[in-house]
């Protein structure tokens, strides 16, 4: 049953008139067309028997139809009011109806008003959590995509340890690396690319700017490509010349760390378990403040998607659930390190997507 | 005044006790902070009285205060509840508050339902208006981070134009602008950037693939440069070969509705007949259905904020208001052209801020 199907089976079951998903990630889920409206009003509005129909600017009507939508459309112009278009198209298809859901989430207080406007009566749930069960899963066709998503990152990030020249800055670097993937074809990155080299490694969010790599930096490459829609995210961190021993024990550790929570990696875990895992490790060899963020998170059509991968999450790991795992330590006065690879839930335990190694290379 | 002192004097005329500003645009326009939080919360917090308070992640209190924040500020990680976190703070500072003011066209349901789980009794009015009726005026130091954002816009034009060899792709096209652009600098692009070429430019919205360049083909760029949190917008359309007599007619016809819309902007004009004066022109020869959208949109921390240039908004213009102007012609059967500049209403009528020629080149 494709998700739209199974959106229906809900709707229907818990006896909702109908579904209006907006965020565009989502849209594109249920319908194969992907679009970034900006401020303008894209959805798709999923009735509990009639097809559904997607509302978007009229100019993206024909992209709509070109990614492949057989079911209803409506477009509108700037010129006109969009939510008078929505509540009219759903009046004459289906009449008043009662009882909506809408992504809580992602939907605006001023969205639901103007709807709220328009159908005074209605009551709203929400259907933010019945479309993550869905996503959470990915289906064989999904994980072809980001397997070759993966396969793109890692290439980007052998590129990467390419362009190591003593001299280069960050954005040289960032720049080489984002033209070779371009040049494989017209793919998107899936975040601002991050090259961070010396001093900045030890700031988890830092942006790559004009600092020249320099003997004794390490280098933090964090990246990825979107293929067909769906996301890769990798990150790798290498050594520009000999590195320090306690550089080393950083590297180590944030390694072990993360290759014993890959190894922990099978249906039924927790995903609190599997934060702990790492945070074990990296706490035992006394680097515990350092590792500030959640042990991974979900991945998919978005970079960042459920599950979350924290230490208060008691959520069971289940079979076709990708995720990251990416522990690392910020150590001001040393270094920061981060190791990341994008892992699916199998049967057995777990396959992981992104392949580049590991062990500390040292350029 | 700064804004956010505009915001507490508001506050006070109105009875407020606080505004919760959460899009990361307004947080930076109020605080200088800029962050891209993704699900994790980041907001300002404005009281009538005290104090504001910034809420970010944690690992991002050092760059808040990097970007000069002089404030209060509460971090929280994932393993806590910020929410918990943003009613506990707040309580502790100024008590149980009534009455809140938020960004509806931002705010999601949930996090609506977050506060008000925390804050039964609060009554909660919109805040948009006010902002956007401070940010639509530029101050005369957002200006000067405006016209370096257009110049970077035309200087990425010209490597485009110096670019356009047969046989090169529009993806190497672009690839090659924002190389350039990136080796001025640490500059962002506003949005994904635009190469089309040939039958494609007839797409408002089309995306840039592998497509080869051939004599004959139209080209258009449509890209924009962020400076100092400030996005430029240009679109050019140049002609690779000889152009067709029809195909120098939509060009003509879409330069002629675009340089009058120009020179009509002064303080007291609409916003809807600026839209008139290019539709108008371009209707009269011929091509009015093929003119889709808008004549432009506002511009500034946000690629498209206010003010709306539609045939619909009888909002006056002002002076220091900045916005596009880019009417286009998309003939299915001939050609796409779009020409885009980017304006500031002057006591005397306009400044235009991005400046490369429009005279239509051939190449």
């Amino acid at each position: 049953m494709k998700p739209l199907e199974k959106i229906q089976t809900y709707l229907v079951s818990q006896q909702i008139d109908a579904a209006f998903i907006t965020s565009p990630d989502n849209v594109f889920y249920f319908t194969g067309f992907r679009s970034n409206p900006h401020e303008r009003l894209l959805g798709v509005v999923i009735f509990k028997e009639k097809t559904p129909l997607i509302i978007c600017p009229k100019m993206e009507v024909p992209d709509a139809l070109a990614a492949g939508w057989s079911g209803d459309i409506v477009g509108h112009q700037d010129t006109e009011n969009a939510w008078d278009i929505f509540a009219e198209t759903i009046k004459e298809k289906v009449g008043n109806i009662q009882t909506l859901a809408i992504e809580k989430a992602h939907i605006t207080v001023e969205r639901l008003e103007a709807i709220t406007d328009r159908f005074p009566a209605i009551e709203v749930s929400r259907i933010d959590g019945k479309i993550n069960d869905l996503r959470v899963i990915k289906s064989e066709e999904e994980l072809v995509n980001m397997r070759k998503a993966a396969e793109l990152a890692d290439f980007a990030i052998e590129v990467g340890c390419k362009e190591i020249i003593e001299g280069k800055t960050e954005l040289e670097i960032l720049n080489a690396i984002e033209l070779a993937v371009k040049e494989k074809g017209a793919f998107q990155m899936s975040f601002d690319t991050m090259v961070l080299s010396g001093p900045k490694t030890a700031s988890p969010h830092g942006t790559p700017g004009d600092r020249k790599i320099q003997k004794g930096d390490f280098i933090l490459f964090d990246l990825g490509v979107v293929y067909n829609g769906y996301c890769s995210d990798i990150t790798r961190t290498i050594s520009f010349g000999e590195p320090t021993a306690k550089m080393r024990d950083i590297y180590e550790t944030v390694r072990r760390a993360e290759e014993t929570a890959i190894q922990a990696v099978k249906p039924g875990v927790t995903a609190m378990e599997l934060d702990k895992t790492a945070r074990d490790i990296i706490t035992e060899a006394g680097y515990g403040d350092y590792f500030t963020h959640r042990l991974g998170h979900g991945l998919g059509i978005s970079v960042h998607e459920f599950p979350s991968i924290t230490g208060v999450n008691d959520m069971k790991l289940e079979v076709g659930m990708v995720f990251t795992i990416e522990p690392g330590i910020y150590h001001p006065d040393i270094t920061g390190v981060r190791i990341e690879d994008d892992v699916v839930v199998t049967k057995d335990g777990v396959e992981v997507l992104t392949k580049f190694p590991k062990e500390l290379i040292i350029l």
